[in-house]
């Protein structure tokens, strides 16, 4: 049997395609591991749960915990494994083939490529070349085609910059289908529009306890939204979604929030600094960032990764993309990954 | 705005809708926690494993794990959270909408859910009434209409039977699409198809940690084919589907194996006392069983419900399902929990 046939095209799946080196700046991850106090604690509580019974498949008492640290209710909550599950709950719960999309790009790849997967139509908007700024009068032309969701990260990815201010709300408030913001930084950015879940019925956010919750490895994300959205996506979703290692672990983050708190604020500090030093060298253009990542343009681009290669240090590529002819995005790491860094590019940008 | 026009009809989702009690006969869950000497290894290793990184997306020393204990490659094999995460990437990579989908029922209802949540065309293959087995002629009369995917759950659940037994693969092997064998229950049963994946290129086996491993909580699935199909169909999954927690635990209980498989002895023991048990009954029918859980039909089944309710006992009923009229399903506990199962069923039916 020829199984070919069987295959539905050439669909090649999404690929990160980072080289495993020490200094890890190519995923926008935590470089703070969570503190071992923290791991015991929750490893303590995960010891005496049972393993052969199936987990909570509403995710009730972390749902709860969320409801409280975001005073909202767990009827508008849901969770999954990673924003990714997530994302692609939205899609099955609201698409049907031939259904229009609108995806500013560059943005997370993620999106293009569960898109790709079924028979969607993709309506990519550009983003402005010189700042990577939404052209909202672009965008809204396509409001008229019946798209069935907007999908708006922010601040965004790889760019780093918001796509939507507080007042450009106004802007999009007409649209006639989803509007889903992917708030995946937020906890950097400190611009939320949670509050526009009570008041649009067609809003979702998206948030990942993968970049502030230092949690990349325990794979959890939530997704806020009007009880009713909530209710109707959580039909769509896999019946035991968050395993019991998962759910105890979002619950002990959150209560520790104080703590990993502060650790935001040194990562900024480090995203400034390391800003700085990068505006200062001539050879490349350093895009402004709201995230613990930064996105940078440089004719060098080749010197520079083969340099931070030998150094140990892994960036990520995004030259191939449109828009992003000779970028790359450095994550921010500790201060030490980030000094490397800075020597590193010095040494090729003088 | 009125969102009911944004959602897809009135799709309801996957509800176990099981009663909350201590002794826990509904959902097929090994009665054997995971021993505590095990459990504290994984997560000693968790502890040493940093949560702030993404896992490996490839789940690689899991699939060599598990490739050495199957005796096949880690191209043969993906990983999942649960088979449910597996079931739903095989639709994905194989289904559009208008495609048709063979399904043996009744079976496990995850998989008429799924296909409902897409214009998929499922064709339903009614078992035979009196004792569950398939009927190969009705069967085929359908291959002619190029159905994408045909489904055996093998041993079937809730049934407990095998629709495919060793020399019917002869029967079904000119199916033109591809073939799905879910062998959930296979560690109980001892029969599996896995070799074929190696002479038939569109076989595709599901297995899972959720029931003779004791890891339910943990969710676990994994996927074997032929290295082109798991090729393509990794594309499809999500990019870090498996957490760092599943990672190692399924690892470690791979190399535990012949202590937890000797639990799988004690059950099946515990299965056949109980079957014989209920057979005495004579207001019971009760089907014989490959699996750790026993079907049986009852013109009592509401005294039966009511009467193991109030002794902490759940059960899953299916009385409400084509051909499983006055059914209800008990999965196998422990030595204890089946005792008061049994002394219930014979105060009710004498």
């Amino acid at each position: 049997m020829n199984i070919e046939k069987l295959l539905k095209s050439n669909y090649v799946g999404y690929k990160a395609n980072v080289p495993d080196l020490p200094i890890k700046l190519s995923r926008n991850e935590n470089p703070y591991d969570i503190p071992k106090e923290i791991k015991e604690e929750i490893l303590n509580e995960l010891l005496n749960t049972p393993w052969n019974r199936y987990p909570d498949g509403q995710s009730l008492r972390l749902r709860n915990k969320l409801a409280e640290f975001l005073n909202l209710s767990a009827e508008n909550i849901l969770v999954g494994t990673g924003s990714g599950e997530l994302i692609q709950l939205v899609f099955n719960g609201f698409l049907e083939e031939g259904d229009r999309v609108i995806l500013p790009v560059p943005t997370f790849p993620l999106y293009e490529k569960l898109l790709q997967q079924r028979k969607i139509e993709i309506i990519k908007v550009f983003l402005n070349k010189e700042d990577f700024s939404l052209n909202f009068d672009l965008l809204k032309n396509y409001f008229q085609y019946n798209p069935k969701i907007l999908v708006i990260t922010n601040p965004n990815n790889p760019t780093g910059n918001f796509l939507l201010k507080k007042e450009d709300f106004e802007k999009i408030k007409d649209f006639p289908g989803i509007i889903l913001i992917d708030e995946a930084y937020y906890e950097f950015s400190g611009l939320t529009f949670l509050s526009h879940t009570e008041t649009f019925p067609n809003v979702i956010i998206l948030r990942t306890f993968s970049k502030a919750f230092s949690g990349a490895g325990i794979r959890l994300g939530y997704l806020i939204s009007n009880s009713k959205i909530v209710g109707y996506l959580n039909n769509f979703k896999l019946p035991y979604n968050v395993n019991v290692f998962t759910q105890i672990a979002g619950e002990r983050l959150i209560e520790k929030w104080d703590l990993l708190k502060n650790r935001i604020e040194i990562i900024k500090r480090e995203r400034d600094r390391v800003f700085e030093e990068m505006q200062r060298l001539k050879d490349i253009k350093v895009y402004p960032s709201e995230t613990n990542f930064i996105l940078f343009r440089s004719k060098k681009i080749y010197e520079i990764l083969k340099k931070c290669e030998e150094e140990g240090i892994a960036l990520r590529d995004f030259s191939k993309e449109p828009l992003l002819e000779n970028c790359l995005r450095v994550s921010i790491g500790d201060r030490r990954e980030n000094d490397i860094f800075i020597r590193v590019l010095k040494e090729v940008c003088i």
